[in-house]
């Protein structure tokens, strides 16, 4: 009888390194993946942003976005076909997504030549998303989910391993390492917000970490990225919050984005608008710019 | 297009009892239920204590532990036969369990009548466990795996729903509602924990949150329990909190329980040994006593 | 040139009790200290209980107040003269306490015997309060102001150590070391309510920290009670926590009573009423002696 | 009998703008002040850096980290004569700042032209603080030190108000009110991490709340600067984080810098070298510059 979990305390020793996931932590000082996922890379000087509506409402609606993610110089679009809503009841009027959803994200990629990722809820949802998309999400609240993590790592599609708001960056690379060990090396961590003493609005539940993305470089060779949307639950301090990323050292960030954002049928109060998006963008660059690394050198170069 | 997810605020509204979460809602002050898991009843003046060890071993382990579960007054057998380990990796003398721990529960069950509380991981497992369980467990980790939520609830059997380390009241009580929405109301709802900024202790991750339990009481007719060995991960604090959980007027609580906790498989700092366990039971009953509950009368009758 | 604080871990080492809180340390385990307040107890096997009204608002109330605390078997009368308050605005009808009403806690400490405990904001307060007080309390706020610490301390009065709110235990151990090192050792220290990322209600914005009294009997030999009314800051949770405190074994407990709680004039929704003042003092009593403690043997006596 | 403090819930209402901080309130969208320091503005579109170390340790190492700090751009002289250390112990050869201390910085103010901002910790150190800085410095642990705020505003100095670790924003605002009342508008906040649930450290026990920065500018028009260093407690993270607050839109950044940091006397885990600074100076410059702010304009003219 042997000890497998003696010791789980709350930070990262370099034994954790050697011997709970080795695959995921970082060889040397300074080591450093890149993720490529359909010849765009995570991880390399040019810092992927993926954008997109929280839920894949309807086909017109993808489009719409679609076109605009990719006149701004967004890589991926992201949008929920499967989302893992907190309570059962939907509204009348509401259009549950779906397979219908994921042929329209086919349709949009199809059209914008735009990567697609979405999220993954359960094993049985796996084919259909794997036919579409050109990464996987498993979503905060499956991060330890762990059938679930394999049979996504099994399918060899780039994860997106969200971070659980309540977990630590020890458990997160845990997660990673169930589907590294899988021989699926292609794995994003994205950092989305945790449970915090202090989120500052009745309406936000989260904080973003990012504290995170200096602690996580130094142990962990994967590309980082962060979502300031599901963090802050407010647009206003998304712009904000997706500068800060960059500047903290984040390769890359995803997005919410909505023409309407009011009127968006999940979570309205944190996608930004077209307008902000652009600014956004542009913002973005500039930070990233600063650094020696890019978002749209285009628009640089117009200048 | 509507709504569905406006102001996922921090705090739980009457308007939220409403209509995100009408069956685990409290219909008045004071609403409790009553759930029945094969005779043993939660929420009822006699607190039903599960107890075992972490992992199911070996035959020999579950056996021996059911017997002394047993011969101190527990009513449920728990123990572990798909674990959601952290890591990985295993040593090569751990025993990994699984189909043929099942068997065992069964065994153990068969000859000292307990009830057998056991976790599932995933919609597979779910008729190996339902054939051996009284009661289904769903693991932190998977508070919202929804899809499992859903085929778990299918199964008719009481659900054993522990709190994720990171979830809201809110959230738990949403994921409460996927089970019920489905017809089966018999969820008892487990405290084990919260990821929080003080702990204490290098290797203790978690804090028992008791505020949780009267918090609990206004808002959901449902029974609450805890488990303070995952909570504190540290057996000394087991017993001061598995009895103010009981002061605190949880309906019961969950304890792991080793003949050698030194050598358990997995988290050995956790759990108690048979004498700390006896001296616990009889606490627990005083303590339940005082308040107009009970554990284990026939201790007080002998007495 | 020395390193003076090297490593600031997050938990405590045995280094740490030998260098950084030595007075303040258990010496060996099970190491507890008795400490007397004129005549009273805190560390022994009956439990003082202090209550009061959170501010002093009148004579005429605090009198009331302090003939209903010890009618009902509490030791020390809680009452603030001085509060830190978190705004700086009063109400035209406010009435401002200091030392009109430590003249009144005077009164009601002539009158019923009650031993008086309040909070002191400034060393210029210290004066007043300590010719009236038996024991002196840092409030949370105060808890790392070490010239105040310095200077109670020095008065020889028995001190009440408030934890901060966002304070670890180490960092709590710190500060009783401060007033230690002065030659006063008798301290006790009262838990109140960490900032935590759930706390279940919109106006509770703390969380009782239960784990902390088993944690800080490992480390220290000083006495720990807790204070329910300012964690839980709702009525309704602070009789469920006040009996979980005693049996994860809290030395006392510290309660706010008012006749009227609704027309409190500082923090109306924590206090309690006079007729669940009694009940609890009756279940604090019953949990105590379960544990083979006590409150008011006299309640039992009479039964 | 009124209600002062009926519901400090846990996040800012509008109300609370009117009647609980009506001076540090935001009067409308984008209303920001800019506060002047001896010439310095915070609030305007050049950032103040402030860099030193921790404590000033000698006339020696004051006056070479000031002339660095000079010859890379910072506005501001940081360094502490009075210390609220954790523990009451120094070792033998640790030096106690103090009166001593304060003239070396009056002479490394004179010689650099530097401004200087220390702590003071309580009403007696006042005058000896302010004959020599230029801003006087509440500590976190002092935040809510409440006659200390009152008596500092009344200085006429302006202040630089730390967040306590435990502290909501709306505490903050509340001390800030303390001093506004008095008159003293000249108030700079500053963020230095909060007590969260993962720091990612052993030794780093803070989380740098850089979500606080935008949450404040909606509320307030007071500057928001941060404090890298001590909120994580490990060098490494200081320029990320520090590049990331500017990003995220603070008014400037305090700095702890030593020529030998790991042989500072207090917290040598977390200051830069001289080396390091310089790079982080460039790249803050490149930062704020991206956004329409700067830094250090003579850097970017003479490349």
């Amino acid at each position: 009888m042997t000890i497998e979990n003696a010791a789980p305390g709350k930070d990262i020793t370099a034994e954790d390194m050697r011997s709970k996931f080795p695959l995921a932590a970082a060889k040397h000082p300074g080591h450093r993946s890149i993720v490529e996922v359909g010849g765009v890379a995570f991880g390399a000087e040019t810092l992927p942003v993926m954008a997109g509506p929280n839920t894949v409402e309807s086909r017109a609606l993808i489009l719409d976005i679609a076109r605009t993610a990719k006149a701004h110089g967004a890589s991926l679009l992201r949008g929920g076909a499967f989302k893992p809503l907190t309570f059962p009841y939907r509204s009348a009027s509401y259009f549950e997504p779906g397979a219908e959803a994921l042929g329209w994200l086919a349709e949009a990629r199809a059209e914008t030549g735009l990567l697609v990722v979405t999220e993954v809820m359960s094993e049985a949802q796996l084919p259909g998303v794997c036919a579409v998309a050109d990464m996987v999400q498993i979503g905060a609240r499956n991060m330890q989910n762990y059938p679930l993590l394999t049979a996504a790592a099994r399918t060899g599609k780039p994860i997106l391993l969200k971070r659980h708001f309540g977990a630590s960056l020890r458990d997160w690379l845990g997660a990673a390492e169930y589907i590294m060990v899988e021989g699926n090396h292609n794995v994003v961590l994205c950092e989305r917000g945790i449970s915090a003493p202090h989120t500052h609005r009745a309406t936000s539940r989260f904080l973003l970490d990012l504290q995170v993305v200096p602690a996580a470089r130094e142990v962990t060779h994967l590309p980082v990225i962060t979502d300031p949307s599901h963090a802050t639950f407010w647009r206003e301090w998304v712009a904000p919050l997706a500068l800060a990323s960059v500047a903290a050292g984040a390769d890359g960030v995803m997005l919410e984005v909505h023409p309407e954002p009011a009127r968006a049928a999940v979570d309205p109060l944190q996608a930004i608008d077209y307008a902000a998006f652009s600014r956004l963008m542009r913002d973005l660059d500039r930070i990233a710019h600063a650094l020696g690394r890019q978002v749209r050198p285009d628009l640089r170069e117009a200048a």
